[in-house]
């Protein structure tokens, strides 16, 4: 496996979902910068499972301890590791499951790549619990751009059919806030209570839906990134894709682009306040892999909960003969939902990274 | 910049496109292959201007010299370089360009990335150009694939708002083969002249239009790739977002994903010949980062070409005021159409990066 | 930092000597291979303080846990973290030491890197206790080499200025072994003893003494690594000047080559049981970056402990004037005693790496 | 092969000895920076073969073409492609040796680690002749720690037994430049002359002889490179092991700070024009693997020429018996002579790679 990621500031992830704990390395983060645990905390908070009927009843408390790197909320310069324990871990509800590889899961892939001995209880390392590490090193990595300036929210943009209105051109830290402190993160209200319901309707019909998350970085200065293979695209589709269940990513228009003329699609230049900037963004704040210092607009599609609790067909590897499978236990009907500060977070540490590589390492 | 990427397999292409040269260097081939020039040049005049009214026609020879790497049409095992030289470079065309930033192009980005002296002269080193160096890696990366029995296809899924029928769940590499020899490489016929009308209704209004790409490779193991960040997704959309235009990357339903319930989505497994496979392919060959044996199926967003012939607001730089530009030159009105087998090769050699990176080098 | 190292295998450390704990997150490992915990602590003794009268006396059981990676005591595929807890940091030790920094160790150029948030408690991150993770992650490298016949070995080879025998030309798993069972690391008992007087004198008189550990790898196959920047020299040195107080690396007769005429230190091919192999070895097993298939012979110098308890002369850094600096505090008189077991582990590691990138990821 | 190396700065050398071309391409080069090719041309003349009779008398222009990266003399922030031509290859001299594999050359590890088709004429990518690549590389790098301030030079510090005086504690690019004019590169004059003679006496014995380089950086920051694996002497080492005959490789007292007490090696602080500094510089102005801001010294033992005229035992590899070898053909009789810049080339682009990488990018 590699669960690295990074260049000027390199993120390494362990952990399986029903191991002994879970937890990150940091390695590269500014000397000099305050850590603050409980708005570290805060942020975590909003990816866990159990604080609304819509997702997965599983309670853990998730509570990362730093068990380096920080010295009186500080970092001091070396690698940063933040571990949490698994406590809340009911392998038996998995235990039929290793004949019967549930659809749409790595049970098979994972077994196809690293033979028995590959740790599936709980979906091990390919697990959504893995995400909690990446919500380390992303609200870590958010606080310090805070710093600079830059800030990174999401928002549910549709689930199912039910589309919340886009972020605003260029959206506030303020609105970035008040979506995050929404029981489901939206923009617009009404949009929410859809959502709501429509992921209600599949839980109650043992399904599950897919869904879209906008996420946008405000405050980047221009300039930032590369072309070809260093650009700002290739590094957060390379990160992202690294969040379990996203299948899609786009910037700015995206896959809508591509039905556009140029003449609609391309942004006009103005001058605003005495800078230069784009009457519109579709270019989603880059190009040729560089920031225009609009905002930085990423868009990723999460497939449906691949556990459902109606019955799927799969197949006995043992006796290879067709079977049928019907997962038992806690799941989350829309996973959508807790990947929202998921992605922030995978976008706030790429970024840091980003900006510590091209504007070197940044301690005081 | 970094224009270098792979890891078992590194690529590093160089040049710009109104410099002497540009080239790339493949560090990591096996060695013994055998390289067939004809046969990589035929696959590189696919991508050639010129070659129909729905591309540019600036006229080049495009044949890449192979300096090193290479004796008597084998690999030698040391890095293979290979070079074009640049012959028709009409830079008058853009000298007027320079206080008037191209609406989505790179012009103004690549300034506050590099300062003065980058080399915007045809778009420097961001040009659709650079696409050729991609195309001899690629190129070279298909002929050692097709070896292990992995074939790789593509064709334009839509352009504008004309649709081409996707490829059939398990495509040939004969299928693949058609769909090349195509004046436009299309699935359907009809959906071919439809697209040709929409390229030349844009051309006509000095206008241009966007697209997708689909790209699809068979003949994979099961058990390539790896969780998190070293997915097959991660490391091909790392790649992808290197082509010029590419605004969006997604595996298998992608975003209609996010639109379907699990129920919808998840792909049954059936055995079929003695083997597992699964009924349908919604999961784009790939889940939890790894390769399941079904074709790996990925599409690429391609904005519109942003070089348009019709007047478009700018400004001017030096006077910080509103200006008006006018592009004159020559232009593709569809960089997706080009771009076909560009996807096809960046797709190869990643695809056989990650075959020696989990198989080993591979010399004999 | 970046204490990253590995391409196939990627070894990240983590903590600082008196914070909360240290530790190592091993990402590569392939699966299905058993760690044999207690084998582990064994060789993690062999560079435990306290054992000896020739080392620090401060106690610590340093028994690393496994948190993850590890189920039932075989690899599980995924990212292996090992934690050891600090308990006994007595940082009053140290204190006073900020203003006055420790000639030759890293407090001053810490600072000058990180800034004052920097934690040089017990040399914080700089510390050779954090040589204690690079065993974990040597120990377990060992374990998995050791099943594919690859055996490594190291000893002292000099202390100041008594010399131990060199390892014989084909030094067998049995002599390692050996060698590694006694209180100091040597071929020769009579060595050792003058070793062993000669860091006694050097403590008696607050003093500390450097040395030379040379290191041994059997069983490798012919064929391993790469020219140019990918060679098992670039690889090891790279890995190996990480160890702390490293000053110098060479390979078979290494500086001694310098000295040598063509003709005396070409190495022959001969004929033996069937095989080529060479009559001696002064290319310690690697010609061009390559392994030959003998063995794999690296040295490293070893400087003198910066610890020691006679006055030195520094310099205020708050007053900018000259000071007289006294350092208190339990100290290894010969840090290369303590290291044998360390550059064992770290050449164990490399090695590995390096085989897995090359043969593939071996899993079963 | 991996000849590829960097990570600010990425280096790729391509080419083989009696291939068609060799070159380098260097990415992550500042955009801005004048590259002065007559002072480039005139530094890698000081590697070329046929200048002295102490060296090969096969000559070559050796002159680089730059065909990317440049315009107007002036980096243009795109990757630089630099070729030279090979024009003076006679393969005869090597055909017959193919059986009988040259002792301590790479012809045998070459051929168990890429098989048959690897290209060993005239040592192939093994060949000194790729240390040209490298000096484009470095000479540019040169130039460019120049405006900075920072001069890099470098000496023979000795030829077989025959010793130069060591660069002075704080050697001045004055001095550095009156090195490089010499007909060797030596501080003593009358140490040249010893080593030409002792350089004479093996080419007129058909043997060769070995060498130390002892290289120093001046005007180098304080507080540059990392602890553990990311040290100025980790990446150093990692570069200059990539330089063929280089088989070892200290900082400051190196190998000889073992035979040392810490009493004597520790560098006492002192202050000099309001300025921390050493009194000496055991250290070779790094410590912890940072940068100390005093000159930094690394050594380079160079093992003699394996190509020598008179008889040698090799082994026929077709028949697999014992065989004498008698190498044809020109040959240095001492590369350490011609290594001198080349050790000045890969310290610099390593120093630059690592300046970048902490200070930023660097355009302007």
């Amino acid at each position: 496996m590699s669960s690295e990621i990074g260049k000027a500031l390199k993120i390494s992830v362990f952990g399986q979902s029903h191991g002994r704990a879970i937890g990150v390395v940091i390695d590269g983060l500014p000397a000099g910068e305050p850590v603050d645990e409980e708005e570290l905390y805060a942020f975590m908070s909003r990816r866990r499972p159990g604080t609304s009927r819509l997702s997965t009843q599983r309670s853990e408390a998730d509570r990362p301890e730093i068990i380096s790197g920080l010295v009186n909320g500080v970092t001091a310069g070396s690698p940063l590791c933040a571990v949490i324990e698994n406590t809340d871990t009911r392998s038996g509800d998995y235990a039929a499951l290793t004949d019967l590889p549930r659809p749409s899961h790595a049970d098979l892939t994972a077994r196809a790549r690293y033979g028995k001995a590959v740790d599936m209880r709980g979906s091990g390392h390919f697990s959504g619990r893995l995400t909690a590490p990446l919500c380390i090193a992303g609200g870590i990595a958010k606080q310090l751009l805070a710093r600079k300036g830059i800030f990174i929210g999401a928002h549910l943009l549709s689930v199912e059919k039910e589309a919340d209105d886009p972020f605003p051109p260029e959206p506030t830290p303020e609105l970035f806030a008040a979506v995050a402190a929404k029981p489901l993160p939206v923009v617009s209200d009404g949009a929410g209570e859809r959502m709501a319901r429509a992921v209600e309707r599949a839980r109650a019909e043992a399904d599950s839906v897919g869904g879209v998350i906008e996420c946008a970085a405000v405050g980047l200065p221009a300039g930032l990134g590369s072309p070809m293979f260093d650009g700002i695209e290739n590094r957060l589709a390379a990160a992202l894709f690294g969040v379990p269940a996203v299948k899609g990513v786009e910037f700015g228009a995206g896959f809508a682009a591509a039905k556009m003329r140029g003449s609609v699609h391309n942004d006009p230049y103005i001058i605003e306040n005495g800078e230069i900037k784009t009457a519109k963004n579709d270019a989603g704040g880059i190009i040729g892999g560089i920031t225009t210092g609009m905002p930085l607009v990423v868009k990723c599609a999460m497939k449906p909960t691949p556990s459902i609790g109606r019955p799927q067909k799969t197949v006995s590897v043992s006796k290879m003969e067709p079977a049928e499978l019907e997962i038992k236990g806690r799941h989350d009907p829309c996973v959508a939902i807790r990947a929202v500060p998921v992605i922030e977070a995978v976008t706030a540490f790429t970024i840091l990274d980003i900006l510590l590589e091209e504007q070197g390492h940044g301690n005081d």
